[in-house]
C-alpha cells in the first residue's frame, strides 16, 4: 500500500503557524545527520527543506535509520518549534522542525554523481563541469538554481499570455513541418516517407505565416514559439531556441514599441517585482554605433566613445590624418601594456586596424602616441590624471565596433557594469548593406522590412541612406527582441525583391504564396520576436542560455542525456529514399 | 503618409452608444453595394462588420467609387443610427451605419477564388473544396468560420494556462531534437550537419522528459507541446499534432483524474459558458467495450449493447452455440437488408465474424435467424413492434468492437445522438495484450505505464489479468485524453521490459537514461495528455481538425499553400552526408 495517504502540504512550506499540527509530507532525503542519538533529516521538494527529526524511541526510527541522501519518502508527524539555539534563518522553515510518528520509503536511491543538496540549505553548491552536469542531468535539474531558474521562466511566459490575451492577442500555432527556403540561416530538413526525395524544414522563425495570419486579418497574434537554425554553433547558441512572436495589423513603428515596452514593464514587474521606467530610451542605430560602438549597446554603464576624427584630420600622424573615422575611448584606469595588447587584440578581431593609446602624466601626455596628439584634446577628453585613452582608426564601422567591444571588456573588467536592468530601443536600421564579396545589395533583417517610406524614392538609386522600420530592443546589452514593420504592397515587396537580384521567377518560386496573399488585400502590419531563452538568462543574471533551458544541447549541438543525435536503423533510412554517402 | 492616424475601435464593435461619435475603422471591404446614389460598404475586421455610407456630397465619393471587394481602407466618419427598416438584427452592430467623411485606400485587392463574405454577414458560406480552401488558406482564414475556431482555441489555451498556474503546475519546454527510439510509432527524422550519419528525431511526445522532471523533483508540470508521428495519415490526423501534456508528483490515480475533471470543467465554463457537472461517469474498460463496443464510447445516445451469449449457449444454431460472446443490439428502427448488408461490412471491418439479424413483427421473431432465437429473448430484450436486433457472435473483442461500429453509425444514422458535450473515463484498462503476430507480450499504453498494484503478483504468471494504472478521458466518443501512472521503481520497470522481451542491453541501449533517472530517487507519479485539436473540434463541432488548425496539412501530409515537403538543393543534402536513393 503505497499511495492511499496524501501529503497535507509541501516541505518548503511549513511554518510557525502549523506548529502543533499533524502534517504528512513527501520528498527527498536532502541530508542526514545522527547527533546525540537522534536522526535528524533534511527533508526537501520543489518548495524548499524541513527538519524532520526522529527521536530513537519513535516507531520509525529503524526505518529512519536505512534511510541516505536522496532517498524519497513519506513522513507523518507533528510541527514543533525548533529549541531557539537550532533556530536555521537561512531558510524558509527555519524556525520548525517535524517530529516523525510515521515513514514510508517510497523510493531508494544510488549516491548521486555530484552533491546538490547545499543549495537548499542556503549554501553554494559544488563547482561541477558543466559536460558531467548536462550528461546527468536530471541529477542537475535538482539543484535549487535550476529550479528557480525555469520557475521564472514559467512565470514570466505566464505573465506574458495574461497580458497579450487582456491586449486582445490570439494565440495560433504554426506549422512545424514546412517548406525550406534557403536565405538567412540553414534549415534543418525532415525528409518526407510519403514523397520520398522530398523534404520538410523545421522553421526558422514562424514569419510569414504570422504575415499571413495578419492578411487574413487575425489582427493581433502571438505564440510561445520554437524555432530551429542549423548553424554553426557559438558559444551560446542552440539549434532550437524559444522566441515569443508577435504581429499587429494597422499599426505604425510607435505601436509596436509602446506595447512591447509596456509588455516588458509588466513582465518584469510580475516576475522580479522590479519597476522599469517606461518608455525606454531610444537611439538610432547610428548613434548606437557611434557612442557605444555596438548596435546593442550595454547601457549599465557610461564610457562613452568619443568622436575626435577631427582632431587628426589632416594633421601630422599619417595613420589618423585621412581615415574615415577615429573613435577615442577614456578609459578610468591606468592600462598596462600588456592589457593594452589583449584589448588590441580584441578590437582586432571586429576587424578594426588596430588600437592606440596614451596616457595623461602630470598633466600631459605620455606613452604611446602621445607626441600625436593635439594638446587640447585632453581638456576635451576630460581625462583624468593617470587614465589611458585608447583609440581606433579607419573604415567607420569595424573600427567602432572594434572599439565597443573593448569598452564592454573594460566595463566588466573594471566592475563597472551596475547592477539592475538597462532597456533601450535601437532605431533606424539601414534598409540594406552592401554585400562586398556577392557585390550586391543584402537586408539588414529580412527581405519583408519596409522601407521608411521619407525614403522610398531613394530606394533604387541611393539604397544605402535608405533607413528600415525596423527596431531592435536591447536588455542589458544583447539583442533581447527584433522586429520590424513590414512591406504589406505587393508592388513594393516585387521592387525589394528586385533590389536585392532576386529574379521574379526566383520570387515566384520561393515566395509566391507571400506575394499571392499581399494581392489579395494586406493590412500595413508589424512586429517583433523576442528571445525568449536570453530573456530569462538576462532576468536570472546567468551567462549562458543552457542555465535557463531544462534540457539544452551542449556546445556541439548534442544532448548527452539521452544521446541525440544518434545513428538510426538503415531500414529507417530506406523508407526515406535516403543512404548515407560515404 | 498612410500610418498616422489610429483607428478608434474594431468595425465589429460600433454599437448604438457611438451614435453621434466621429470614429476612425480601418478594414476589408466585405461588399460594396450602391444603391440610390449611395454607396454602401460593409466594412470587416476580425470583431465584425459594420455599414459605411457614402454619400455623392461626400469628399471621399470618387475614392469610394474606385472600391473594390476585399480591398483594405481607412475610413473616418460620423456613427448614426440606421433608419428603421434598416435595422439588421443578424449582425452586432446592425443598430448602426457610418457616414464617411474621409477615406484612404492601405491595399488593393485582386478577386478572391471563392468568397468569404457571406458569413459575416450571418449567412452561409459556399460550400468549398478543401483541397482549394487549403490551397488559398490565407483566403480561406478569412471565413468567420474558422476566426470563430481559432479564437476558440486560443480561449482554451489560455484558460488551460490560467487553471494550471492557479493549481501550482509549471510550464517546462522539453526537446524538439531529440533521440531517436522506434517503439510505438514511427520517428520523423532530422539529419545532423555537424555529425552526419546521425539523426535527430522530433518528439512523438513528451513522456520521458516529463517524467525526468518529476524525477528531478518539479512536482507538477504541463505544456503545450507540439508531437509528431511519422504514421500513414487517416482521415483525421496530421503528422504533428498539439498536446497538453502534464504530469505530477506523489499522486494516485484518483488525483489525476479529479485535477484533469475540474481542469475539463473549468475551459468548458471559460470558453463555451457551458456546465458540465463533476464527476465524470465512469467505465472500465470491460464496461465500456460490453456495453458500447468501444473504449471511447459515445455516451450521448444509449443504445446498448447486451450480452446474450447464455441465451444462445449449447443450442440448436450452431454458430452461436459455442462461441465466447454472443452480443445484440436492439435497434428502434425496421432496417433494411439492404441497411444490414451495409451495417454488416462495418462490422466485419472491425473484425466481426458477420452481422446477424432478425425483426420483430406482430409479436413474433421474423427474417434473418428469427428460426433459431428463442421466443423469451424478446421480452428481455425489450424488442418493440417493427423494430431490429443485430447480433454479433464469435471471439470477444472484435465481436463487440463490430457491433460498437455499428451501434455510433445508426446512432449518427438515426439521429439519436443528442447535442451537449459528454465526457467519462475509462479505466481499468489491462496492462498488456497479446501481440498474435509477434507472439508475445506487448503494452497496451506504453512501457512506463505502472500495473495495478494489487495485480502485480501476477505480472509473471498471468499477464493478461492485470490491470494498468492506465485512464482514457472521452469527450463525445473520441478519446480526448490519456494517461497513466508511471512505474516510479527501476526494479518494476526492468521487470516490465523483461515481460515485453526487451533484453537488459537492449533496455540499457534505448532507456538506459530513464533507469539511471530512477535509480536516483523517484517519487510516484503519473500524468495526462489531450489531444487538443480534437478538444477544439469537439467544442466547435467540426468534423475535421483541420478546421481548427491554421495551417495544416491535406490527407496526404502536404501543406498546399507553402508546398511542403519540396526537393531540395542537392547541396543540401551533401553536406549532411545523405544522398537519394535511385
Amino acid at each position: 500500500m503505497l499511495w492511499p495517504m496524501r501529503r497535507t502540504m509541501y516541505c518548503g512550506s511549513v511554518r510557525e503557524e502549523h506548529i502543533e499540527q499533524k502534517v504528512v509530507l513527501e520528498g527527498w532525503v536532502n541530508r542526514r545527520r545522527d547527533l546525540g542519538g537522534l536522526i535528524f533529516l533534511d527533508l526537501r521538494d520543489r518548495e524548499g527543506i524541513v527538519q524532520v527529526v526522529v527521536d530513537p524511541g519513535s516507531p520509525c526510527y529503524r526505518q529512519a535509520d536505512r534511510l541516505r541522501s536522496e532517498w524519497v519518502i513519506r513522513v507523518e508527524g507533528l510541527v514543533r518549534a525548533r529549541p531557539l539555539e537550532q533556530v536555521n534563518p537561512k531558510i524558509a522553515t527555519g524556525q520548525v522542525e517535524v517530529e516523525a510518528q510515521q515513514l514510508e520509503v517510497l523510493s531508494e536511491a544510488k549516491t548521486l554523481p555530484f552533491q546538490i543538496d547545499a543549495g537548499w540549505r542556503g549554501e553554494e553548491d559544488p563547482k561541477v563541469a558543466e559536460e558531467v552536469r548536462l550528461r546527468h542531468r536530471v541529477v542537475d535539474l535538482r539543484r535549487k538554481r535550476l529550479h528557480e531558474n525555469l520557475r521564472l521562466r514559467h512565470k514570466l511566459i505566464t505573465a506574458i499570455y495574461r497580458f497579450l490575451d487582456g491586449e486582445g492577442f490570439v494565440s495560433v500555432e504554426t506549422p512545424f513541418l514546412t517548406r525550406s527556403t534557403p536565405e538567412g540561416a540553414r534549415d534543418f530538413l525532415v525528409p518526407s516517407r510519403l514523397e520520398p526525395g522530398s523534404f520538410y524544414a523545421l522553421p526558422q522563425s514562424p514569419q510569414l505565416f504570422k504575415q499571413m495570419l495578419m492578411v487574413a486579418g487575425y489582427d493581433r497574434y502571438f505564440q510561445i514559439a520554437r524555432c530551429f537554425r542549423d548553424e554553426d554553433l557559438r558559444a551560446d547558441r542552440q539549434p532550437d531556441f524559444t522566441q515569443l512572436d508577435l504581429e499587429m495589423s494597422f499599426v505604425t513603428q510607435e505601436d509596436v514599441l509602446a506595447l512591447n515596452e509596456r509588455l516588458a514593464a509588466y513582465v518584469m514587474k510580475e516576475t522580479l517585482g522590479v519597476d522599469v521606467p517606461l518608455p525606454f530610451p531610444r537611439l538610432t542605430y547610428a548613434e548606437a554605433m557611434n557612442r557605444y560602438g555596438s548596435d546593442k549597446p550595454e547601457l549599465r554603464f557610461d564610457l562613452e566613445l568619443v568622436d575626435v576624427t577631427e582632431a587628426f584630420r589632416g594633421g601630422e600622424f599619417r595613420a589618423f590624418a585621412e581615415v574615415e573615422t577615429v573613435k577615442a575611448l577614456v578609459v578610468p584606469a591606468s592600462l598596462s601594456r600588456k592589457e593594452i595588447e589583449g584589448l588590441e587584440a580584441l578590437a582586432k578581431s571586429k576587424g578594426a586596424a588596430g588600437l592606440a593609446w596614451a596616457k595623461r602624466e602630470h598633466g600631459a601626455w605620455s606613452g604611446g602616441i602621445a607626441r600625436f596628439i593635439p594638446e587640447s584634446l585632453g581638456q576635451r577628453l576630460e581625462v583624468g590624471e593617470g587614465e589611458t585613452v585608447l583609440f581606433v582608426a579607419g573604415v567607420w564601422r569595424p573600427s567602432v565596433e572594434g572599439l565597443g567591444a573593448v569598452r564592454l571588456e573594460l566595463g566588466r573588467r573594471l566592475g563597472l557594469i551596475g547592477p539592475g536592468y538597462a532597456f533601450a530601443w535601437v532605431v533606424d536600421f539601414p534598409l540594406l548593406e552592401w554585400d562586398q564579396e556577392n557585390a550586391r545589395w543584402t537586408y539588414m533583417h529580412h527581405p519583408f522590412t519596409s522601407p521608411n517610406l521619407d525614403d522610398l524614392e531613394h530606394l533604387e538609386t541611393d539604397p544605402a541612406r535608405v533607413r528600415a522600420l525596423a527596431y531592435d530592443l536591447v536588455f542589458n546589452g544583447s539583442e533581447a527582441g527584433g522586429g520590424s514593420i513590414r512591406i504589406h504592397r505587393r508592388d513594393l515587396q516585387e521592387r525589394m525583391f528586385a533590389l536585392l537580384g532576386i529574379s521574379a521567377e526566383e520570387a515566384q518560386e520561393k515566395f509566391g504564396f507571400l506575394l499571392e496573399a499581399l494581392s489579395y488585400g494586406a493590412p500595413p502590419h508589424g512586429g517583433i520576436a523576442w528571445g525568449l531563452d536570453r530573456w530569462v538568462a538576462n532576468m536570472t543574471e546567468e551567462d549562458s542560455i543552457r542555465e535557463v533551458i531544462a534540457f539544452p544541447k551542449n556546445k556541439e549541438g548534442k544532448e548527452t542525456l539521452t544521446g541525440a543525435p544518434s545513428p538510426v536503423d538503415p531500414a529507417q533510412l530506406a523508407v526515406l529514399g535516403l543512404a548515407l554517402k560515404e
